[in-house]
């Protein structure tokens, strides 16, 4: 970070990696390994959607599966040294670019069909 | 957020929302649907990965799939007003009694072969 | 296999090998990796579905992303020298247990709801 | 099939069919249901191998949870018609295309790094 200003993510990553490191995981998080995480946390959460309507999903389920999705994000993020608000810029920027407004408004295409 | 303080997670979601937006995507985004994104995208990054040691991964992309990841993500958190860090500090409290330190400790098992 | 009949399985198993084989690509074929082949290919399947309803999804791409699904999953069975027809009969007496019919009946429960 | 030899897969799709059935699942099992339970089973698949070496790895989990890939799989294939060995035998001859032997023999990289 750059700035002076509070930062919510760095205090997340702070607080992940004292779980972390408490616990001595280090040794097991290769971003590959990371990666497997983040997709079976993702996955628990779809779950919870399984035969559902969405308003049929539990929240609390929910909210614990998203926590679980984001632990594994940001313990990626801090492994490469990313930081989260740029790249997400800096790819929102590209994909403007992909989805240009006039072509992509209103559409559920995907931009090799627009 | 209950403070003053300028918070990058809301910066981020403000982005992304503006993106959404300007593109008249919400129809499509219902819960369900974003966590099917969610792990569409926490899939490619893992094909970055595939058949691959993890230093043989290449950076940009893991940089922008990673980024992919945590757009779906905060449109699920934003959709349901979640407040990322409360979840994310929730979640570790909750995991903390499941995988407790004496046990845990340089251990990969799971909580319920602890 | 313990018939002399032909077993459509064995033949599909018997193509895979012949393509693994001729790019020497068993080395990268430990089960991990095929476990994490299967997810990529898994969700490129779900991606013909994002966005869109069942009958928007283009039928080429799902019949392509099916089949590698196949790929590593009979790739996955072959590593281990499981009887597909055997293993799936198995998880259904199994599965008969958790949803037993009176209760499942027409449900969308998980089994630890119902 | 168009062949008088017995087969095994119509045998485990048969199975499947009748422990849908039963239980009048049907009306759940739209293909975009079916492919985000595919996800879901891949998913519990791959974390059967987190965090651990492929040895490591519980092979009755692993027989378990790869029959719940089938069990998906299958019914995606009966919902469309798909004869699963005609399009296995259909990709792998695409594949063969993109993948050449004399340019991806022992190789790890995807066809458009090859």
């Amino acid at each position: 970070m750059t700035t002076n200003s509070p930062s919510d993510i760095q205090a997340i990553i702070q607080q992940i990696i004292k779980f972390r490191d408490e616990r001595d995981w280090e040794q097991f998080h290769d971003a590959r390994n990371l990666a497997m995480c983040l997709n079976v946390e993702a996955s628990e959460l779809l779950e919870v959607f399984l035969w559902k309507k969405p308003e049929e999903a539990k929240i609390e389920k929910i909210e614990e599966e998203l926590a679980d999705v984001f632990y594994a994000a940001f313990l990626l993020a801090e492994k490469y040294g990313f930081d989260v608000k740029e790249i997400v810029t800096k790819k929102l920027m590209k994909n403007a670019e992909k989805y240009p407004i006039e072509k992509a408004l209103g559409s559920n295409k995907k931009y090799d069909e627009l």
